[in-house]
């Protein structure tokens, strides 16, 4: 890890807007980055290119995508064939949830980390702008931290593993307001759960709507293009 | 999960004795087996055959094998091409520790477990004949159905994760009784972590020690058979 001097922090790289952001404040803190993008059969697959870019254009020290099929336990709109919702978000868990996703991509993370004897960990969790995931809430990441700890090597022997989640209190119009003060290029993210044919995000499932509800508040434009035929969020 | 009427639990099946004997005595507490094995790359590739006959024999209702390559993030001799200890059984923490191998591997259990809709996990860890590694001691198996019942629909919604570790406070000479107690042929089982070429267990590893040791304690006959040029644990 002494390469470069640069303290280590792994980032969870999905390659939408929250984990871009959550990476560039990664570097912005001092830290090389290794990033972790998991191929879990997620039906758009455009994040998987989307992770690589970012990983590229923040200047990843190191980039690992694992693959790991999630469709063979079934249970989720995002990996199996079930129709993503386009009705708004409600307060219910979706559909869209998939069983312990951030349970098990910040154990892998962990793993990683430890693998390469880094302590510091990135998410790009929200607990604000969310679909109502059980696993993005605050008290299950602090909980998570403990967790690792006490069931790593690293863990026991050099100290506690930190999950930093930076993202955790901000709105989607913060998270639009931060990347454009880092001067990050939204455009090569990717957060659409259901892309159309012609490569275009839908721009009506949960997280197309709350991503434009986000740049829309804060008066910023989009990187990213939707198509013109879709209703405003 | 109501095709029997009877309760799912998921175990996590390795392929090794104390696996068998948690699957077994989930088995025996009127669960419905379904069982998970990860293939993350082992060496000892023998337990993945191990898995798929205890699976079988305990007349699991399902039986996922989950691929994982942590052979992307390094750092183990279970994983790596880095010679496997033959000296003994030390204090320390050894080089065949899989980093957070417990966390992520209880992590896709939870997952297969919500995704079925089971909250019951058997896990064969124990922490008196064990080999130093910080994922198999109770604090930590503790901490994990905490976080898991936090971080999941299932958990939030239906009630809290149970983790079973029914080996947690055996020794091994206790596993092999408990073995012997419910008639199951230790034979279909595996633990060694460096195969001879010859298809038998080296006898000298940590797992391969700490098997024999106690099947002699219990004064048992093991089904798995070691070649006699090995000098005795």
């Amino acid at each position: 890890m002494a390469e470069t001097g640069e303290p280590v922090a792994v980032v969870l790289l999905s390659g939408g807007l929250d984990s871009m952001v959550s990476a560039a404040l990664a570097r912005e803190q001092g830290f090389a980055l290794h990033a972790l993008t998991i191929d879990y059969g997620q039906r758009h697959r455009r994040e998987l290119d989307a992770a690589r870019r970012i990983a590229a254009e923040l200047g990843a020290a190191r980039h690992v995508e694992l693959a790991l099929d999630l469709r063979k336990f079934g249970g989720s709109a995002l990996t199996d064939d079930v129709d993503v919702p386009k009705e708004g978000v409600g307060e219910a868990i979706p559909v869209t949830y998939v069983p312990a996703r951030n349970l098990v991509f910040l154990s892998l993370t962990t793993a990683f980390a430890e693998s390469g004897g880094a302590r510091d960990i990135f998410i790009g969790v929200n607990a604000l702008d969310y679909s109502g995931y059980p696993d993005c809430r605050p008290e299950f990441i602090t909980s998570f931290a403990h967790t690792a700890s006490l069931g790593t090597k690293i863990g026991v022997e050099d100290g506690p593993i930190v999950i930093h989640a930076p993202l955790q209190y901000m709105s989607k119009a913060d998270i639009a307001r931060e990347a454009d003060r880092l001067g990050l290029d939204t455009g090569m993210s990717w957060s659409c759960y259901d892309p159309r044919a012609d490569g275009l995000p839908c721009g009506a499932c949960d997280s197309c709507r709350l991503r434009r509800k986000g740049f829309a508040e804060a008066g910023l434009e989009d990187g990213l293009r939707y198509p013109y035929d879709i209703p405003p969020a």
